[in-house]
């Protein structure tokens, strides 16, 4: 999917959810866990519930694999229920020397046909490069993270001031551009998105961290959204798991809907 | 496996060599690829002409993992070949917020039993610590690596002129101990091994880069070894690639063994 695309996308549908699929058996509602494959059918009827109000769904990889082969098939099976109307990530967070990052590039955009994939910085050009020679496919790299732990090396400042997370975003972005490259920007970091748009004012930005972790919509918009709008916000656990019972896909629409409304009113100001 | 049992391995096979079992269908011997499960032919072969030469077998993920849910098969029939008598690492360079990594763990270290998985540091500590609470389990994060990109971020220095790569040293040592933490440290920066011994004098080092990228066992062994050996040299391309013919399993073990007598002799002039 382009640039473009995605900008149209996300003016269509009003949206620029991202719903994440950290699908978990021990999560799921119970009366699920009977059927032959209960967590396929979850992730089912969470797409079928939240296809319209958002642009984009991101799998969880560890999820996934955290249950064998098994978990492989889920994670392509749900990948190809999902299908061409949505941009899809794949959240490894991945990053190795050259000969082993184009390996994971084969599998995730080839195998696996995602849109885009998270790679994490810390190895340098040469462990994101080959993800970068794909035509329409994403490396999502990781800059600010939503979690706790990203002060301990993200935060830390060079001679001049200037912290890793921004030397990450300066020099990362020659290696692509605006058209295969995005950021991890968790919300949990409001006051770091204008610093971060006077780097990157026109890449898209991943941003995690509304909802279960407490970042906050309407001010990582107002910050961060730029002329393409440049933002996809993702929520997983406060959507998939917002409901426990036989009306679970309903309470994830709900969940889903509520962010969708408040972007629809943020689009609209900055766009109509 | 603890760090005694580790070094009375080391001691007993006169060796500290790692296998990486970086196992390609474009690469291996072309009279293989006709049987019904080339890879695990292969990686079994290579296993049999090594296992008394080596004390650590290294699968590469991406390997397996751009096989689909096949590879995943593949990388635990090859784990369950390998047994208890090797110190088997899971090379995936993995590290995701706290409920993430917990899930990864899992995957790694109960349902794939691996004794070590790599882990990227970027992220901080609540990404490292969930891998970290497993009995006889290790982490091996990754400090300064052995490709070209270690340059673009693991040598900028802060204020005070260290490097990022040593504050991951400092700050991560806490976080573990010398029984459950490793680092990754690349043979292609020689001149590092002094200085990282006075950061981490007691942990083991896990060290790729010998052989296909240049990296110098002697020297690697000489600033690097401590009084545990505390070394894992790792050699992937340069051993299980070494031949492509039928007898490509004899020539594999030609190569382990070159560097295995090496290792001999550096470990009796350090431990007779």
């Amino acid at each position: 999917m382009t640039r473009k695309d995605l900008f149209k996308l996300i003016l269509d549908r009003k949206s620029y959810l991202c719903v994440g699929l950290d699908t978990d058996l021990q999560k799921i509602p119970t009366h699920l866990r009977s059927l032959p494959y209960p967590l396929l059918e979850f992730n089912k009827s969470i797409i079928d519930a939240t296809r319209d109000l958002c642009v984009a769904y991101k799998p969880n990889l560890a999820f996934y694999e955290s249950l064998g082969s098994m978990g492989w098939d889920l994670f392509k099976q749900t990948v190809e229920y999902i299908g061409d109307s949505h941009f899809v990530i794949a959240d490894a967070k991945r990053g190795d020397i050259g000969n082993t990052s184009k390996m994971y590039a084969k599998a995730f955009f080839e195998h696996y046909q995602v849109d885009a994939i998270t790679v994490a910085p810390y190895m340098g050009e040469d462990s994101v490069g080959p993800f970068l020679e794909w035509n329409d496919k994403w490396v999502i790299l990781l800059a600010l993270t939503s979690n706790i732990g990203s002060i301990d090396f993200q935060m830390i400042e060079d001679e001049n001031g200037k912290s890793l997370f921004k030397k990450v975003l300066e020099t990362s972005s020659n290696w692509g551009s605006t058209d295969n490259l995005m950021y991890v920007v968790g919300a949990t970091h409001p006051e770091a998105f204008k610093e971060i748009r006077s780097i990157v004012p026109d890449h898209f930005l991943l941003v995690p961290g509304v909802g279960a972790q407490g970042g906050d919509l309407e001010k990582v918009s107002e910050f961060g959204m730029n002329n393409h709008c440049g933002l996809l916000i993702n929520s997983s656990r406060g959507i998939i798991y917002a409901g426990s019972g036989q009306n679970y896909a309903e309470e994830a629409r709900n969940a889903a809907l509520g962010l969708q409304q408040k972007m629809a009113v943020l689009l609209e100001s900055r766009f109509s």
